[in-house]
């Protein structure tokens, strides 16, 4: 199967699949089981053994950060050499100790590496307020080290969390000057939205990039990817991307040329398929959902992130129930106070997968056979709600997960 | 039972319970099943008998307004002297038809009661976005107007829908120029939130009692009351608060007298006490919980709301489990940009039932007694969460509930 799965991403054509745990030219990963969580991997490193390796970072928004993020934003984050993440534990909310936890950690990863420190990004995620040990993340670090090795199965397992598996892809990007390797481990099930994603991505490439064009790559291409989900909308306290690319392959993506968008189209291509698949993988979920809105500037981004936030859109998605009604009054909600009338006099369109259901605020009347179709497009694996509201000139999509009770089991049970 | 179940809201010492179906002098009601509904109580009727009758009335700010909230927001809301709520259907999204409907159901209990139209607010709860039949709703308004009786219990059954029982109560009030009643039914449970409830309350008196007044009275209390509660964060397209006053008592509330605040008083701890009533009745829950944010003006709103929004949060509590990181996390984000500083640099403070947990934004290492007491505090009904965050001045509070398994069940299955 494709990892270009949903009908919401396009491969473009210069760009073909490879093994999903490949590598770019000049990286080395590894996972390791540093007993952090109770079993399994979560000790990941990953490593460019190229010393003109450029990076770029995005961070979470929240004004509560992980230690690790902390230490990260004083890094060297547009001359990272390598990643180190872990699972488990992420080091939130532990004062002095957490913060000189994380610098340990940069440290002894550098170390083990030949390094500086400041050459080396952090990333922790899983439980929060719980004190991360120093000593077996120390220890793990050296294990990951010594067993460094060409594909990314391992890392890209050791900084999953409640995700019911590994999210990567290993792509093939044909440019003009030669072909590059682009790949990408990703995570993220929780804790997911509204202004970027409880989520990890680390991006490879091996071509050769200025960090200045990285950095613009990574901005533009995470606003339309884990900037544009919401499982929970819930903004997580440790969100990271981190991108390298090592020039291994000595293909050059230069600025402002037809590669650069070549290279650009893979990459978004590659985050937003990843941030689809952990709105897929949301706690429990069973659907995922598009909401697209269509009007004045300032609307269109509060109403999509209210139907895509509503827990009652949410749960009526998780019972495949074409329930336009709470569509309507999330809109509602969010345009409260907005000047753009209220009812009757409010228009707001909705269609479900090209089907209008609500034509200026008010029901569509729907016969037998409409509405049959409603209900089983509703029951599909991906459903598109299309809104126009007040205005014109803009748009704004949220993808999104269904309400399950898996959700509230697992968070209701995972826990401190 | 006390009606004033809560230890959050005291009942003033001059007032006394009655019994909760009891109404006050003036006032008849009724409530029929009228077929909207598939079973049970659904058309509800409620009339002061007083031509002086003053009346005040607040409603939802969704810009997505039921028809039955147009029709009353045009009506004579100083001089109402019934109420016509129907459950079952909310008259939400239906166009023309459905304000036609909501109009002529106006009509019909006028007509039945022999008063002008513009003296009838509508209320109308249920499912949103399907047809409301006007037919079945006339005949309940014309059965309901057979039926008028001097206790509350029919009527305060046919508002209900997923509630699991009425909400009301009746007071005796003593004031200086001596005792008055004052009773309200409410009802609520999912649909909850943020600037007011998926809820109606109606309340009413035999105070004598100018408009103005009643309708400051009415803003204050409901702004302590049904403002502050939070189930889903979900602002209904529906809410309505009615507020009569017949003066068949004969006993006389004065603006800025003793006795409008001893009024006041009596009406805020009724409308607290239903407001925590339709927390605790939030669709599946099973604690209440209160959180309190100390801070800068522009800050302890939003991060009140965030706190008792978040459904990681609402998860916990649901799970008792004391997750002070879920709380942080929910702080931080209701901060992100708001110019007060992030880690390591913002100061939060986490109380819960008076034991700290987070001290300046890190965990307070908590020895083994004190881990206990703060597991059995977040497993009782109540829960009181305070947090201070930078700045001072200021102070919020929301009730709310936690997030269950039986809220996703209701809520995917209860239906278009």
């Amino acid at each position: 199967m494709s990892f270009f799965r949903s009908r919401w991403v396009k491969a473009p054509e210069h760009v073909s699949e490879l093994e999903p745990t490949s590598l770019p030219a000049g990286f080395r990963a590894a996972g390791v089981a540093a007993g952090i969580k109770r079993r399994g991997l979560d000790v990941g490193l990953l490593v460019s053994d190229e010393p003109a390796t450029v990076s770029a970072a995005r961070f979470t928004t929240n004004a509560s950060l992980g230690a690790p993020v902390v230490v990260s934003k004083g890094a060297a984050l547009d001359r990272l050499r390598a990643v180190l993440a872990n699972s488990g534990n992420s080091n939130v909310a532990d004062g002095e100790r957490g913060l000189a936890t994380a610098r340990e950690s940069q440290v002894a990863a550098a170390q083990a590496l030949g390094l500086e420190p400041r050459c080396v990004g952090l990333a922790s995620t899983g439980v929060i307020g719980r004190r991360l040990e120093c000593a077996p993340l120390v220890a793990g670090i050296a294990a990951a080290a010594k067993s460094l090795g060409d594909d990314s199965d391992a890392f890209s397992t050791a900084i999953l969390t409640t995700d019911r598996g590994p999210k990567r892809a290993c792509l093939e990007v044909a440019l003009r000057g030669g072909t590059v390797r682009l790949a990408a481990q990703a995570k993220g099930a929780g804790m997911i939205s509204p202004a970027f994603a409880t989520m990890f991505c680390f991006v490879e490439t091996d071509a050769v990039i200025g960090a200045e064009t990285l950095d613009l790559l990574t901005g533009v291409t995470v606003k339309r990817s884990f900037d544009r989900i919401s499982v929970d909308g819930q903004l997580s306290t440790s969100d990271t991307v981190f991108c390298l690319a090592s020039g291994a392959s000595g293909v050059e993506v230069r600025p402002e040329a037809e590669d650069e968008i070549a290279f650009g189209e893979a990459m978004d291509a590659l985050l937003r398929q990843l941030a689809i698949d952990i709105v897929a993988d949301g706690e429990g979920a069973r659907r995922v959902g598009r909401v697209v809105v269509r009007g004045s500037r300032g609307a269109v981004e509060p109403v999509a992130r209210a139907v895509a936030n509503s827990p009652l859109v949410k749960t009526a998605l998780h019972g495949a129930d074409p329930n336009y009604g709470r569509v309507l009054q999330a809109v509602g909600q969010a345009l409260a106070g907005r000047g753009l009338g209220s009812s009757p006099d409010l228009y707001v369109d909705l269609d479900v997968e090209d089907r209008r259901l609500v034509e200026r605020g008010a029901a569509v009347d729907l016969d037998g056979d409409a509405l049959a179709a409603v209900r089983a497009a509703v029951a599909a694996p991906e459903v598109e709600y299309t809104i126009t509201v007040p205005g014109a000139g803009s748009e704004a999509e949220v993808f999104f997960s269904d309400l399950s009770h898996d959700y509230v089991t697992l968070n209701a049970e995972y826990t401190t």
